[in-house]
C-alpha cells in the first residue's frame, strides 16, 4: 500500500534508520520478558503470551507484532510463533540461546561511546579518555567472557575443525585474549593432545578456567595473567589463536603484536585469526563491513581490517603466507598464517 | 562470504538488530556533521568530505561506509555519492531536506521512553508519569512543529490535492492540532477560497502563525488555543483535519472527540484523517505497522489502528462512511469520511 515505485523519491529509509534504536530496545524487552521462550512452549496468542510473561495484553500484542515485523517471529491470525533462527538462538532452552549476550552487547560502558558519533567521527576514535574497551583490565572483558560465551560456542567449533581437521596429533596452542577460553577449549575438546594456554587479565581468566573445567579440559589448560602486549608467551607453539583480537587495534600495533606471535610459534607453526572481514571494497557483506562503525565508537583506532590489510600485517611480521576462509554461517572470517 | 543457506541458523539478524541503536547514531552524525550535503556539493573522497566537515579522515571514512551499507551513500572505489533519497532529504540545499526532524524524532523527551521498553509492555503503556506526549502543553509539539514541518510538505499537499482536487469552491476548514499548521496551510495555498482554522496549544500555534504568513495565507488562517477536547470548534466546517492525531488515544476517547468534529461539520462536510495505518494483519506494510511500538512507548494508550478500526471509529460517531487512501510514496494514508 505504502510501497513506492523505484524511482519515487521517499523518506522511508531515513524514517526506518532514525528510528531504528527501537529495534534494539524492543529485542532488549523480549528477550527479558522470555517472549521467545513463552513462544516456543507453547504460547501462541498475545494474551497466552501475556499471562506466561506477566505482561499487559495491549503491550504484549504491540511488541509481538514489532517483533514479526523485524523478522523474529511469524504471524498467522492472531498466533505468533517462532522463527527457526529465534526457536535456535533466543529460545532460552536452545543449548544455542545468545540471549545472555545483551549483558555485554547492551552494556552501558559500550552503548555509551555512540551517543556523540559526531564527535567521535571529528576525533577519528572512542572519545573514551581511558582508552576505551582497550584500557588495561577493564572489567568489560569479564562482562563478555561471561555474556558472549554462547555466541562464540558455533564459531569456536568451526574454528577449531577448520584448523586441526584430523585432530589426531599433539598441539601445543597459545589462545591469545582468551576471553571466555571457548576457542582454545573447542581445540582442546575435539583433540585430546592438544594442551592450550589461555592468556588474558587475570578476572577474565577466572571465566576461562570455568568453562574449561566444566568441559573436561582442564587438565590440559593453563593460563597466562596480563597484556598480551607486555607478558611473556613461551614459545615453541604449533598453534597461536587471535580470535577478535587484532580489531581493537592499528596496523603498527597489530605488526608489533605478530611478530611476537612469530616469534612463539614453531617451526611451520600457524597463526589462526578470527574476524569480521569485509570484502576490499568495506561494505560488504553488510554485517563484517558494519563491525568497523563498531570498532570507531569504543576504541581508540581498531578496524574491520579487509583481507588484504591482514595479510600485509602478517607479511610484515615475518609470516610467508595468508589464507581466507568463510567461516559460514558465522559473519566473521578466518585466517590461517603460516611461519 | 558470510551469506548463509537458508536452512542454516544464523546469528545475524539478532547481531544486527541488537546493534541497530548505531544506526540511528550514525544517521544522526552524519546530519549534524554534514555529510549529505558535503557529498551534494561534489566532495567524494573521505578526504574531501572529512575536510569539509571538520573531521579525521578515518572517521569519516568509517562513517561512510557505514552509510553505505545502510543505504544511504553509494561507494565506486573509494568515491562515494548520493543516494537519489538521501540527495532529495538529506542535502540542506534540498527544499524537501529532513534533517530538522531529527530535532524532534531523537529529543530525549521521546527517546527517553524507549528505555524500558520491558516495563513498558508489562504496563501496557508509557512510563511517563504526566501523560507521555500527550499531557497538557508538553513542549515537546513545539519541538515537533519546528523539526517536522519539512517533512509533512509533501503529505500536506498530497492531502490537500487528494480532498480537495478541483480547489474552486469556498471551503471553511478546522485543523485540529495543528502544529506547524502545514496542512492546513496547502489547503489555503491551493484554494483561495478556503479559510483555515488551526486548533493547537498556543505556543505551537506560534509557529503555525509563522508559517501562514510565510505561505502567504494569514488573511485566511485564524487559530483556537487549547486542547481539542476541551474547547469550543465552531460550527459549519466543510472539511476537518485530523492529521496523526488519533494515534495518540485510545478508541473511546477517539470517538468522544469524532462525535464532537461530527457536530461541528456542516451537512456533507468530511472528516480528512491521516495516519499510520497498517493492514489487518497489523504487521505490514512495516513502517505503518511499527508505529504502534512509537505509540506503546510514548502514549498511555495510543495505536497504529488499522483502516477497519478507524471505520469503526467515525461510524460510532455517526460518520455514514469511510474510505481509504494510500498516500504514495509517503507511509502514511488517508482516511475520508463523509458526515
Amino acid at each position: 500500500m505504502s510501497s513506492s515505485p523505484a524511482q519515487q523519491p521517499s523518506p522511508q529509509l531515513f524514517f526506518q534508520t532514525i528510528n531504528a534504536y527501537q529495534r534494539t530496545e524492543a529485542l532488549k524487552a523480549a528477550i527479558e520478558l522470555e517472549v521467545f521462550t513463552a513462544a516456543g512452549e507453547g504460547n501462541t496468542t498475545a494474551a497466552q503470551l501475556a499471562e506466561r510473561c506477566k505482561t499487559s495484553e495491549r503491550g504484549m500484542r504491540i511488541l509481538c507484532d514489532y517483533l514479526c515485523i523485524m523478522g523474529f517471529l511469524n504471524k498467522e491470525g492472531t498466533n505468533y510463533s517462532l522463527t527457526q533462527d529465534s526457536a535456535v538462538f533466543l529460545d532460552k532452552r536452545s543449548p544455542a540461546y545468545l540471549g545472555s549476550a545483551t549483558e555485554f552487547i547492551c552494556t552501558e560502558k559500550l552503548t555509551e561511546n555512540f551517543k556523540n558519533l559526531a564527535e567521535v567521527v571529528r576525533k577519528g576514535g572512542s572519545l573514551a579518555t581511558d582508552g576505551g574497551t582497550v584500557a588495561p583490565d577493564n572489567p568489560i572483558w569479564v562482562k563478555f567472557a561471561r555474556g558472549m560465551a554462547p555466541m562464540m560456542a558455533m564459531p569456536a567449533q568451526l574454528l577449531a575443525k577448520l584448523a586441526d581437521p584430523a585432530a589426531d596429533k599433539k598441539l601445543k596452542i597459545l589462545d591469545i585474549a582468551a576471553g571466555h577460553g571457548l576457542y582454545g577449549i573447542a581445540f582442546a575438546t575435539r583433540n585430546k593432545q592438544a594442551e592450550v594456554v589461555g592468556l588474558d587479565w587475570a578476572k577474565v581468566l577466572e571465566v576461562a578456567k570455568e568453562n574449561a573445567s566444566n568441559a573436561g579440559v582442564a587438565d590440559r589448560y593453563s593460563t597466562i595473567e596480563g597484556s598480551a602486549f607486555d607478558v611473556d608467551y613461551g614459545s615453541g607453539y604449533d598453534l597461536v589463536l587471535l580470535t577478535n583480537f587484532l580489531h581493537h587495534f592499528d596496523a603498527p600495533t597489530c605488526e608489533t603484536l605478530l611478530r611476537k606471535v612469530h616469534a612463539a610459534l614453531a617451526e611451520g607453526g600457524r597463526a589462526i585469526t578470527l574476524e569480521f572481514i569485509p570484502n576490499e571494497d568495506r561494505i560488504s557483506p553488510p554485517d563484517a563491513a558494519a563491525f568497523s562503525v563498531m570498532m570507531l565508537g569504543s576504541t581508540p583506532s581498531g578496524d574491520a581490517y579487509t583481507f588484504s590489510e591482514l595479510e600485509r600485517m602478517f607479511a610484515n611480521a615475518g609470516f610467508v603466507d595468508s589464507e581466507l576462509h568463510a567461516l559460514t554461517p558465522t559473519i566473521q572470517s578466518a585466517v590461517i598464517s603460516q611461519k
